[in-house]
C-alpha cells in the first residue's frame, strides 16, 4: 500500500498539513507528517529524502513558506515525486513561496500547487498513487462526483 | 509500457514541446504531442482528456501561455496526473500563464512547473512513471547522475 | 425582453453575484443566478454556455477568483459576449484571477471588468442591451444621471 | 448596419488598430479609426464620445497605452459599450494600461482585453453587434470555425 | 495670496483630503475642497481644471483610487502644476491607482507623490508655492525643523 | 528669470537628461545639468540641494535608476520642489527606481513623474515655473496647443 | 569587543529593532539603537555614519519603509559593512522597500536581509563578527543548535 | 590573509562571478571560483559549506538564478556570512532569485545584494574583511574615492 509523506518546514504550517493528510485519509491514503527544514535541520531532512523511497513512500508534500527551499532541497536528494505547496506566510503574501517552488533548474522538477493549497498536493498525491491502486482511483472518482453533485446542488 | 501525451494550445509551442519529447525519449518514455485548444477545440481537448486513461497514457503535459487554460481544462476531465508548463508568450513574461496553472481551486489540482520548463515537465511525468517502472528509474538515476558529473567537470 | 445570466464558480461568490443581480434589476433587466464551475462542473457548464443563446440570454456574467477559468471556458462554447469579474479570493488578491480572465488568446474574447466589479459587469451588460432596448437606454442615463447628482451633492 | 468606432491615443498604436479593423471588415463590419487622446484632444474625445451613438456607432474600442485613460474617459461621456485595448508600451509591458483601463470604478464600465489583443477587442464587438445582426453571427461562426479546423489541423 | 484645490472622485477620500488640508492650513495656504469625478461627473471636472488658474489656485491635488484617471484628466485641461494622491483603495493596494497617475503620456505632466501621502502632497504644493511667497517657505523650513526635532527626541 | 537644475546619478542617464534640457530650453527655460550621486559623492550632492535656492534654481530634477535615492536625498536638503524620473536601467524595468522615487515618507515631497518620462518632468518644472513667469505659461500653452494639433493631424 | 548599531527611520520601527537587540544580546553582542531619518535628519544620519567605524561599531543595522533610503544613505558614509532591513509598512508590504535598499547601484553595497526580518541582520552582523571572535562564534552555534533541535522535537 | 568562495549554481553565470572576482582582486582579495549547484549537487555544495571556516574563507558568496537556492543552502551548513547574488536569468529577469534569497527563513541569513550586481557582493566581502584587514580597507577606500572622482569628472 502507498504512503505519502507530509513535510513542513515549520511548525506554524501544521494545519495546511492536516489539511492534506485528511485529504489523503479520505481517500484512503496513508501519510506521514514531520517537522523538518531545509535551513534549520539541513542534514536530517536531506537524509528524510534520501531514505524516502526505500521506506516506502511514493511521493513527498513539501509545504514551507517564505524562501520556500525545502521542496527543491528534497527534490535534489530523491527520484520521487516531490510536491511543494507555497505558504501564504509573510509581508508577500506567498509570492516569494510560489517563485522558489516552481522556479526550479531544469533537472530537478518540484511540482507546484497553488499557495496554501494543500488539498491539491494531496489530491495530486493520489492522482499518481492512483495509476497503480485501482481502489484510490475509485474513491478519487467518488470524491470529484461528489464535489460535482455538490456544485449542481448549489455550491 | 506508460506514455505520456503532450499537449499544447498552439504550434508556436513546439519547440517547447519538443523539448519535452526530446528529454522523455531519452528516458525510455514514449509520448505523443498534440496542438489541441481549451477555447478553440474545447469539445476535442475535453474529449482527449476524458479518453487520456484507456488510450494507455499515464500523464497528460499541458504547455499553454496567455490566459493558459488548457492544462486546468484537461485536468477537470481526466484522473490521470496533469501537468502544466506556462509559456512566456506575450507581455506579462507567463506570469499570467503562471497564476493560471497553479492557482488551480482545490478539488481539481494541476502540477505546474517553471516557467517554459519543458524539461522539468519531463522528468515529473519520468518521476511518477519510475514509481513502477523500475527501467525508467535506473535512466532517471543515469541522468541525475550525468547533471551531476557535468557541474563537477565545470558545468 | 433581454436577460443576462450570472454564473459563479463557487457558492462563495454569491454575494458579488447578487449585486450584480441588483444593478440589473434596478435597470429593468431580469438575470438568472446559478453556480456552475468549470472545473468542477465542466459538462453542465459547457451545456450551459452552448445553449445560452437560444435560451434567449443576450450575455453571461461569469464570476471567479484564483484560476478563474470559468469565463474564458463558456466564451469558448457560446457567441454570446462573455463578461468576466475576476475575485480577490486568495492570497494574491484577484491579480491571478484578473490576469487569467483577461489574457484570453486571440480569437475568444472575454470582457473583463475591475476584480470584485460585479456593478460594472452588470452596466456593461446592460449597455450592450440598450442599443436595442430603448426602455434599457432610459433606465441608464437615470442611473449615469444619479450618480452625477449624488457626486456634486457632496459624493 | 452596424459600425464600430476605433480610437487610438497615438499614431503609434496603428498597427494595433489595423488588426482590429481587418478583423471587423472580415466580420463584415464597418469601423472607422481615429487618432485622439484622453490627454493632448481632451475636447475632442469627449465630444466624439458624447456624438457616437447618434453617429450611428454601436461600440467604441480605445486603444491606449501607459496611463492609457483614453477608454475610460470615454466611457463616461457615452451609453455605448467601450472596450479597451491596453497597449505594452513602455517598460512596464503594459500593466499600467491593463490596471488603468480595468479598473474603472463602480458606474462607468470599461471592457477590458488582454495586452495588445487588438483581435479579441474586435470579435468582442462583433459579438455584441451579432446579437442583432445576423449575418455577423454567422461570419462569427464561420471564424470560430476556421480557427477550430486550423488547429486540428496543427496548428 | 496662494490656494490650492483639493479634489478627491469620491467622499471615501475624505480622510485623505483632509489631512491634505491640516497640512496646508498649517503652513498658511487656504485650500478648497471638492468631490468631483473624473468619470461620474466629467464635465464639471474639466470646467473646474479650466477655471482654475482664473480663480487663483496655484496647484490642484487630485486624489483618486482604483482607475485613478482625475489627476490626469485635471491635468489636460490646466497649465497649473497638478498633484496626484493614489489611493490604496481595493485589492490592488493603489497600484493600480499609482501606475495611472504617475505614467501619464509626454506632453500632459501630473507629480505623483506616494500611495494614500497627502501629507507629501500638501508639502510638495507648498514647495512650489514658497518658490514666490516668503512666508510660505519660513513656516516650511519651521515645520522642517520640528520633525528633525522630533526624530532626535527618539522619534 | 528662473532656471532648473538636472541632476543624474550616471552618465549613462545622460540621454534622458538631454531629453529634459532640450524641452526645458524650447519653453524658455534655462538650465544646468550635473552627474552627481546621491551615494557616490554624497556630501557633493547634499552640498549641491543646500545650495540650490541661493544659486537661483527653481525646481530640481533628479534623475536616478535602481536604488534611486538621489531625488530624495536632494529634497531632503532643500525646500524647492524636486522633481524625480525614474530610470529603467536593470532588470526591474524601473519599478525599483519609481518605488524608491515616489514611495518617500511624510514629510519629505518628491514629484515622481513616469518611468523615463524626462519630457514630463520638463513640463512640471515648467508648469510651476509658470507660476510667476508670463512668458513660460505662453510658450506651454503654444507646446499643448502644438501636440493638440498633432494629434488632429493624424498622430 | 564588537558592538552593532541599530538605526531606524522612525519610532514606528522600535519593535523590529528591539528583536535585532535582543538577538544580538543572547548572542553577546552589544548594540546601541537610534532614531535617524536620511531624510528627516539627514545630517546626522550621514555625521554617524562617518564616525561609526571609529566608535567602535562593527557593523551598521538600518531599519527602513517605504522609500527606505536610510541603510544606502549610512554605506554612502561609512565602509563598515551596512545591513538593511525593509519593512512592511505601507500599502506595497515592504517590496518597495526591498526594492530601494537591494538595488543599491554598483559601488555602495548594503546587505539586505527579508521584509521585517530583523533577527537575520542581527544573526548577519553576529556571523560577520564571529569572524574575529571565538565566543560569539560559540554562541552562534549554540544558537544554530538549539533551532535544530527545536525543529526535531516538532517545531 | 583573508580569502572569499564565490560559488555559482550553472556555468553559464561565470560571467558574473568573474567580475566579482576582478573586483576583489583589485582589492587585494583572494577568491577561488566553483561551480556547485544546490540542486544537482547538493552533496558537494553542503561538503564545501561545512568546510568553508576551517578552509580559511572568511565569506562565501553564491550566485544562482530562478529558484536560487545555492545561498540559502550553503547558510545553512555553515557560520560564515554568506552572500547572495539573484541571477536575472529567465523570465521572471530575477525577481524569483531575488525574493528566493533574501527571503530566508528567521535564523539563517543570507546578505542578498541586488541582481545580477556582483560588484556589490564583492564590495561587501571587502567591507566584511575590511574589519581586520587594514591594507583592505585602505584599498576600500581609494576604490570609494576614485569612483567619487570619476562621478565628479562626469560621470
Amino acid at each position: 500500500m502507498s504512503k505519502v509523506a507530509l513535510l513542513m518546514g515549520s511548525k506554524s504550517d501544521s494545519d495546511i498539513a492536516a489539511k492534506a493528510a485528511e485529504t489523503l485519509t479520505g481517500l484512503g491514503i496513508e501519510s506521514d507528517t514531520l517537522v523538518l527544514s531545509a535551513h534549520r535541520t539541513p542534514d536530517e531532512a536531506t537524509t528524510f529524502a534520501k531514505q524516502a523511497a526505500e521506506q516506502g513512500y511514493s511521493a513527498i508534500i513539501g509545504i514551507a513558506g517564505l524562501a520556500a527551499h525545502l521542496p527543491g532541497v528534497l527534490a535534489s536528494h530523491t527520484l520521487l515525486p516531490v510536491i511543494g505547496v507555497p505558504r501564504s506566510a509573510g509581508p508577500l503574501n506567498g509570492v516569494d513561496a510560489l517563485y522558489s517552488i516552481v522556479q526550479m533548474p531544469p533537472g530537478i522538477p518540484v511540482a507546484s500547487v497553488g499557495i496554501d493549497n494543500a488539498t491539491n498536493a494531496a489530491l495530486l498525491a493520489a492522482r499518481i498513487i492512483a495509476l497503480s491502486d485501482e481502489g484510490v482511483r475509485a474513491k478519487l472518482a467518488a470524491y470529484v462526483k461528489e464535489m460535482h453533485d455538490k456544485i449542481l446542488a448549489g455550491g
